[in-house]
């Protein structure tokens, strides 16, 4: 049973990932009430020590114990890790944040973007689940528009960036560049082919349907965040040579109008959305202006009169903050709030 | 007037940019029946020299005389210069082929995609338009489905390389990279942010609307080829960090049903069109393996059931082959077959 306390034991569960830096960073940037933190990753970064308010933590790899006095555990392992250790956080009285995707369609586990349904958190047995990164920052926005118009249906097609697939996926891009700058051969181990220069439109392991996993978190997540089967989503998930921050090209069917102007008040009013979008000053959203930054950026926001009540706009967010581990922290500091 | 004859006199303007360049390979390429060639460009150019089937063409700028004699003209100079000098060259009896947005909406001069339009060819006034690169790779595909089973509407989303902007979009996105990995300020010119390692949501000129002319250029190219004002459109064209190709995600709706499996018979029948669809494989289009090539690839092609009749497909071509000096060429041949 979670309780209100001054100051909690936190523990990161694959604290040396991608994501899992970031999440140890957040806490610190948003002077979250850690009184101990501990990190536990896979086998081989055990022995590792991580950075946290100028101390070094020792990393150390998970146990049945490990969870004794954690009172929140932010998990970003993989989902076979979550699948196997965050029952054991659970039953140890720990609220676990997980950031896989193991756990997000159970209909016991609450799926939270905090700016859109932070009251179902209470709703949680012990696993709170982090949505998809690609789905957090649409939803947002969209919910807003949800919530003043109904929304019919949603084609959205992606622009991930390799920090997507962690560390590796940076890497990759890197090198690649790297070698096909100095006419070397490209190799490909992260991703089936070259993403230097390319555009993959491959994320995440395809199902019979043609589609990809990605794609049916987006349609599916979305649903369920929404709390609105009925409505009709379509994704297209394809990854880019860029560093940082995924960007969305979302279009909208509403169920009754809306201006591309009501749109952009509506937005500029959202928590944790920023409307940037002024295009005659060349102002739209990017990623490299997003990266690094806690809001959703929208813009190029237009009415598409393709059918009667349509918006076109373009999300940018940094896919690590936002859509990964400062996700998993606002839910911790909701939770706190709301107990 | 244009007549038949074994061997034609051909002009090329705009030589020496990207597109004309490619215009001369592909010339070569399919042996156009060229007699003589000559080479236009803007003043900057003049004095310089192409290459054609091993002789030096010495690159001259343009006069009142520069089409007496020329048969055919390819033109890839830029709106202004076609504005200018189209005229002048149909009115000496040339037949140009223009490949600047300049006439694209003209009623009096036929806007050609071989494969989609070729019989409207000969309703030329002495002007025939080549649609947009992104256009072009659209509509081969979608008009085998507009014949088959109507379409209702189409949602697209672009990633198009910066060789659309010519060799100094090449150029600007080559240096960009070489200036980060070495840790220099990057600089950006021909585009109004930096490029590399980004997505830039504008491409062409931002309009009132919102939409930009490149996005426009798709609505309404797409619709007066597929000659047929009741389709509904919309586009965002993006901008990726990507040396050549254009890769397009596009949404279709049709009138009446059609499963993906038909999708793909379909197109594997339809000349200039080869689908690359066994994502059980990997195997998808992609803009490094669509280089060169004249074709254009079709992948990932799904069902979209967010409404009653959807099918998903990711579509790359070459822009400066099949999306700019190909569709030129194809377009002379097939004035050739049918006068």
């Amino acid at each position: 049973m979670f309780k209100k306390k001054d100051m909690y034991t936190v523990a990161v569960v694959g604290a040396t990932g991608a994501v899992g830096n970031e999440m140890v960073s957040i806490l610190d940037e948003r002077d979250f009430p850690v009184s101990e933190l501990k990190a536990y990753a896979s086998e081989r970064s055990i022995g590792k020590k991580i950075d946290y308010k100028g101390s070094e933590i020792p990393v150390n790899g998970l146990t049945e114990s490990a969870f004794n006095e954690v009172d929140i555990a932010l998990f970003s392992a993989g989902s076979d890790s979550s699948r196997q250790w965050a029952p054991v956080a659970a039953s140890n009285g720990c609220v676990v944040i997980d950031n896989s995707s193991a756990w997000r369609m159970d209909p016991e586990v609450p799926l939270i973007v905090p700016e859109v349904n932070y009251e179902e958190i209470l709703k949680h047995k012990g696993i709170i689940s982090n949505p998809n990164c690609s789905t957090i920052q649409m939803v947002v926005p969209l919910k807003a528009i949800y919530d003043e118009v109904g929304i019919e249906r949603i084609v959205v097609s992606t622009y991930q960036s390799v920090s997507g697939s962690g560390q590796k996926g940076v890497n990759e891009l890197s090198e690649q560049v790297t070698d096909l700058l100095n006419l070397r051969d490209v190799n490909a181990g992260v991703y089936p082919h070259q993403i230097a220069f390319n555009c993959l439109p491959h994320i995440d392991e395809f199902l019979e349907s043609g589609y990809t996993k990605e794609e049916m978190k987006m349609v599916n997540e979305t649903k369920r965040i929404l709390g609105d089967d009925s409505i009709g989503i379509t994704a297209t998930a394809v990854r880019v040579p860029v560093f940082m921050c995924h960007s969305e090209s979302v279009n909208i069917e509403t169920k009754s109008r809306i201006s591309a102007n009501e749109v952009r008040a509506l937005l500029s009013s959202c928590a944790g959305v920023t409307v940037f979008d002024a295009p005659e000053r060349d102002v739209y959203p990017m990623a490299i202006d997003a990266s690094g930054r806690d809001d959703i950026y929208v813009g190029r926001i237009r009415e598409d009169d393709s059918v009667d009540n349509g918006i076109n706009m373009w999300i940018v967010a940094d896919n690590l903050r936002k859509g990964a581990a400062l996700n998993a922290v606002q839910i911790a500091e909701h939770l706190i709030d709301l107990t």
